[in-house]
C-alpha cells in the first residue's frame, strides 16, 4: 500500500499502524465536526406504520409510559458474541430529533384526509425531553435476548424511534461482528484492510461498512471519504488498469529520478532493466524475454511517484514469470538510490502457493544482491477472501502479510441481516406480552436491569437480568443464576466484579456525554473486551455459548405471566 | 394497510395501486428537486488507489484517451439476466464531479510529503469536459460481458470515476433485479411491499432498497421517507407493540365514532363486543372468554383512528382464536357505521394453511352477516419471506393478497453482491488486454458496440459485440453472430429490429437530457422487457441462458490478441 497517514515510515512494514497514531488523532480530532454527514438519519427515516400507531395513539389519548428493549435473539454467524456498534449515531439521531416543516406537509398530503389537524401540530412540537434512554458502551460484547438499548418514555414517542434505531444498530453491529470475526481468523500480527466500497448496498453502506470495520479490527481502509471523515488510515496502490495502460517501455515520458544518496538524476527505467537482467543470469526460472515490458514500464512509472511507497500488484500477466521479477528489478534500482521498496499484492491465484513462492523469490534476491530487508517485504492478498478461507490459509501455510478484504466482509455474506427487534415490554407498570406458540420465541416482560459477573480474573461469567426493582447482586456475594427457560439448570454465583451493562444514554432530554466516544476508544475495547473473553466462545466450530442469566424474581415473574397467557391450541 | 397515498380508495383492496396515481405523480414532480439526498457521492467516496493511479499518471504525464468497460461476467441469483439500475444517480455524481477545497487539504494531509503541490492544483481544476459516457437505458435488460457502460476520456480522470460508478451501480442493480424476481414468483395479481429498512446496510442502504425495489416491480414501501423523496407510495399500519399496549376494553379512553350513515355518535367498543358475542353463536370455533380483550381494545382504537383504512396484525396472542375473531367483531361493527375494513396481516405461523383458514372464516362471517365483500378482505403475509417461499406458496395454495418483504430482499440474502468491474479496454486506440490463466474471465479488449437484436414479436434474441468500427447489423439482413469462446457455436441472424445498447448518456461535459427519467418510467420499462423475455429465460430452476455473441471481425481480434497474451505457463 501507499500514499497513507503512515506513507513516511520508511521500515516497509504493512502491519505497523502505531506509526501514523500522531497523525491518525490529530486527523481525528479536526474532522469531529464534519461527522454529520449522512442527512438520511431523522424523523422520517422511518416505516410508516410508526406514524400510523402515532396517530391512534394520540386518537386514543395514549401517551402512557412505555419501556421498551431492543435486543436480538441469536448471534451471527453461528457464533457465540456480537460486537454492538451504532451507538453514535443513534445519539446523534436522538439529538437531532425534530419534524421539519416539510415533513409535516409530506405527511399531510400522503395520510388519510380525515386524519385531524392537531395531530400535525403534535408532531412538529414533538421532542425528547421525557426520554430515557439505557444502552450498552459501544463497542461491547453482546449476547442473545439480554437487552442492548432500554427506552422509556411516552409509548408513541419511543415507538417513532424504532425503526431508525434498529437501522442504526443492526448493520452496524453486524458488520463490526464480522470484522472482529475476520480479525480473530486472522491473528493478531497481520494487517487488515477493508477493500468493500464497490461492493456495498450504495454510498452510505461503504461508508458505514469502513467505519465499522475499522470499529471491528481492520487496520484501515480504502475508502478515502471514511478516511476523510472518521480519521481512519486509508490504503492503497494501484489496479491492473494501471499495468495494462503501459505498453512497453517507450511509452514512458518520464524515466528519471533522484537519487537520495548522491542527488543525482538517474535512468529508473534503464537501471531496472540491468537488474533484471543480471537476475536473469541467476537461477530464478525466468525469462527477460517472456517477462512483460509494459508490466516493468508500469512499475518504474509507479515508482517514480512513489519512490519510498512502491508496492506493485503483479498478477496482471504471470506472478512468477513476469510480474515478481519486474517488482524485484525496479525494487533493486530502488534499493541502489537509498529507497527502500514496500512489497507487492497478489490478486488471483493459489494465494498460499503464490505467497510462499514469492517469499522464495524475494529471500533468493535478498541473498543474491545482499539486501536484506527483501525477504521481509510485504504480501498482500486480495482476491475473495472470506472468513474460512483466512482459516484455510493458516492451516496451508502462507507468507502473506496483509490483507484486502472486500465483498464478503461489507455484505456479511455469511449471514447478511442481524436479527435486532424492539419490544414493548411495560406500559404504565403493567407488564407487556407478546406470546409465541414457541417459547423460546416470547419477549421477557417487565422492565429490567442487566449485569455482567465477572471472575477474579476479569473473565465474564455470565451476563444477568433482575427485575428493575430487584437488589443488584454484588461483589463476593453469591447470586443464584437462572436458565431462562429451563428449570432445572441454575448456579450460584459470587462474581469477583458486577458491571451495571446498562447506563444512561440520553435522560430527559439531555446527552450523557461520556457516551461519546472517539473510535479508536471504541475499537480498543472491543480489542480489549475479546481478548477477556473465554476462548471456546470465539472458537469458529461449534463455539460454546455464553450463559445468559436471570434472578429467581425475574424467572417466576416471567414465568408465571406466560402461563397466563399461553395460547390456546388449536383443535379445529 | 392504511395512511398511503390511496388511502381514499374505499374498494378495501390492497392490491390496486392504480387509483392513487394523480396524487402519486404529483408528489413526484413536487419532490424531483429534494432528489440530491446523499451526500456522501462526491469525489472522494472512492478507493485511495485510484487517487494514488492518479498522481502516478500525472507525474509521467501520462494523459492518454482511454476506453473502459463496466460489466459483469455473471447474471446473480443463479438467474439469466440482469436489472441495470443506477444510471440517474450516477449522471447526478458525473454533474457535481467537483473536488472541493476540504478534499484537496484531507489529501495533502493524507498523501506522502513528496507529492507535487502541482498534482493538487490538477485536481482542483479537474472537469469532465473531455469525457463521454454510453450507457444502456435505466431500467433494461443487461447480461454478462456485455458493456453496461462504456466511458471514453482521459485515462486519470475516468480511472478516478470507477468507485463510485461500481457503488452506484451495483447494488443498484443487484437489488432491482431481486425485487423483480419476488415479482415474477409472486405473479402480477399480488401487491409486494417492500419492508426491509430496518435490516438495510445502513440509512442509505435501506434507501437505495425501497428506491429500487420500487423500480424492479414493487407496489410500495413502508419507508416513509423514500416516500417523501421518491414519490414512492407508502404503506403500513401497525405493529405487535400496539396491541400488547392494550390489557383490555377499560384501556379505551375514546370508544365513541361517528357513523358515516346516521352522522350519530356510537360506542365502537361496545358495538363490537356484541358482533363478537353475535359470532360466538355460531360454528366458528373459538370462545370469547378465550380470545384477548386487550387486542380487541386495540382494534377498536386502531378503527377509530382509521375508520376506511382498517388492517389489524391478527398475530399477537393466536390468529384464530382470538385475532380473526377480534378483527371480524370491529369489522362488522364498522360495516354498520358505513365503512368498510381493508384486512388483516399474518406475521407469524404457516401462513399458507392460516390464509386459507383465514379466507374461509371471512367467507362463513360474510355469509352469517351478508357483509359480501368480507370474503374479498385483503390478507397481508409478512415474516420472513422469500423468493423460494413464495413459490412454495404458490405450490402449497394459499389466499394471501400481499406480501411484505424484507431481510431477504434488501440484503439479495440469494447473493448479497453483483460483480461489476470496471476494465481498461483500450488506450490511444491500442487495445489493452489483462490476461487470467482462465480465458473465460479474461476482458474483451477494445472499444466496442453492443446491439441487441430482436426476432418479429419484438423478443430478443441475442446481444450482439462489433468492434466500434465494424458496420452495424441492419434489420433484415444476416449478420454471423458467434459464440465467444466458443469456436463452433454461430449462427447468422436477419434481425427484425435492432437495437445499439449503448447511448449517449454524457458527451464533453454536457447531460443527454432524455436520458433523466421519471423513476415510473424506468419501472414501466422494466416490467415491459420482462414481459418480452423468453419465458425459459425467466424461470426459477436452470433457466435457459441468454446468448450474447461477438461479430466475426470482434472474433478474430480478441482471440489472436488473446493468443499473443498468453501467459507462460510455470513449470517449476
Amino acid at each position: 500500500m501507499s500514499t497513507t497517514v503512515d506513507v513516511l515510515d520508511l521500515n516497509g512494514n504493512l502491519t505497523n499502524g502505531t506509526t501514523d497514531k500522531s497523525n491518525f488523532v490529530e486527523n481525528q480530532s479536526r474532522l469531529t465536526t464534519k461527522y454529520e454527514l449522512n442527512n438520511a438519519v431523522q424523523p422520517l427515516l422511518t416505516d410508516l406504520y410508526q406514524l400510523s400507531m402515532a396517530y391512534a395513539y394520540w386518537k386514543n389519548q395514549k401517551n402512557d409510559i412505555a419501556v421498551f428493549d431492543l435486543f436480538f435473539r441469536r448471534n451471527p454467524f453461528q457464533g457465540e458474541y456480537t460486537i454492538f456498534a451504532g451507538l453514535d449515531d443513534c445519539i446523534k439521531y436522538i439529538q437531532d430529533f425534530k419534524f421539519t416543516h416539510s415533513d409535516i406537509e409530506y405527511l399531510k398530503s400522503t395520510m388519510p384526509s380525515y386524519v385531524e389537524e392537531e395531530f400535525f401540530t403534535y408532531l412538529e412540537n414533538m421532542n425528547l425531553k421525557e426520554l430515557k434512554i439505557y444502552a450498552h458502551k459501544e463497542g461491547s460484547l453482546v449476547f442473545p435476548r439480554i437487552p442492548i438499548m432500554r427506552l422509556e418514555g411516552p409509548l408513541p414517542i419511543v415507538q417513532l424511534l424504532e425503526t431508525t434505531l434498529l437501522v442504526l444498530i443492526n448493520y452496524a453491529s453486524l458488520v463490526t461482528t464480522n470484522a472482529s470475526r475476520f480479525r480473530l481468523a486472522a491473528g493478531d500480527n497481520k494487517s487488515l484492510l477493508e477493500f468493500g466500497l464497490r461492493r456495498a448496498q450504495g454510498p452510505d453502506g461503504g461508508l458505514s461498512a469502513s467505519k465499522y470495520c475499522y470499529m471491528g479490527g481492520f487496520d484501515g481502509t480504502s475508502n478515502v471519504l471514511a478516511g476523510k471523515l472518521y480519521g481512519i488510515p486509508i490504503k492503497g496502490t494501484h489496479a491492473h488498469s494501471f499495468v495494462s495502460s503501459f505498453n512497453d517501455l517507450s511509452d514512458l515520458k518520464i524515466r528519471h529520478i533522484k537519487s537520495a544518496i548522491s542527488g543525482e538524476s538517474v535512468d529508473l527505467a534503464d537501471l531496472a532493466f540491468d537488474y533484471l537482467n543480471q537476475m536473469e543470469k541467476h537461477e530464478l526460472y525466468f525469462n527477460t524475454n517472456e517477462s512483460n515490458k509494459g508490466e516493468l514500464a508500469a512499475f518504474v512509472g509507479y515508482a517514480i511517484a512513489f519512490p519510498t511507497d512502491f508496492l506493485a500488484l503483479v498478477d496482471t500477466y504471470n506472478v512468477l514469470k513476469s510480474g515478481i521479477p519486474n517488482f524485484c528489478a525496479v525494487a533493486l534500482a530502488l534499493n541502489k538510490l537509498g529507497y527502500k521498496a514496500r512489497g507487492i499484492r497478489l490478486d488471483s491465484g493459489d494465494l498460499a502457493y503464490l505467497s510462499l513462492k514469492v517469499r522464495e523469490f524475494f529471500k533468493k534476491i535478498g541473498k543474491i544482491f545482499q539486501v536484506d530487508y527483501f525477504e521481509h517485504l510485504t504480501i498482500v492478498a486480495s482476491n475473495d477472501i472470506n472468513e474460512d478461507i483466512l482459516h484455510s490459509l493458516n492451516m496451508q501455510g502462507h507468507s502473506i502479510d496483509s490483507f484486502g478484504i472486500g465483498t464478503h466482509l461489507v455484505t456479511c455474506q455469511k449471514q447478511p441481516a442481524l436479527g435486532c427487534v424492539f419490544k414493548l415490554v411495560e406500559v404504565n407498570g403493567r407488564p407487556c406480552v407478546k406470546l409465541s406458540e414457541d417459547v423460546q420465541k416470547a419477549t421477557f416482560p417487565g422492565k429490567k436491569n442487566a449485569y455482567r459477573l465477572y471472575d477474579k480474573e476479569g473473565i465474564p461469567l455470565v451476563d444477568l437480568l433482575t427485575k428493575s426493582d430487584e437488589p443488584e447482586p454484588k461483589v463476593g456475594e453469591a447470586f443464584l443464576c437462572r436458565h431462562p427457560f429451563i428449570e432445572t439448570k441454575r448456579a450460584y454465583l459470587s462474581p469477583s466484579k458486577v458491571e451495571n451493562l446498562l447506563v444512561p444514554v440520553w435522560i430527559d432530554g439531555k446527552i450523557i456525554q461520556e457516551n461519546v466516544e472517539p473510535i479508536q476508544n471504541i475499537r480498543d475495547r472491543v480489542k480489549f473486551q475479546l481478548n477477556h473473553l473465554r476462548t471456546d466462545h470465539k472458537r469458529m466450530l461449534n463455539p460454546t455459548p455464553y450463559k445468559i442469566t436471570v434472578s429467581r424474581t425475574l424467572y417466576d415473574f416471567i414465568h408465571n405471566l406466560w402461563l397466563d397467557y399461553t395460547p390456546i391450541a388449536n383443535m379445529n
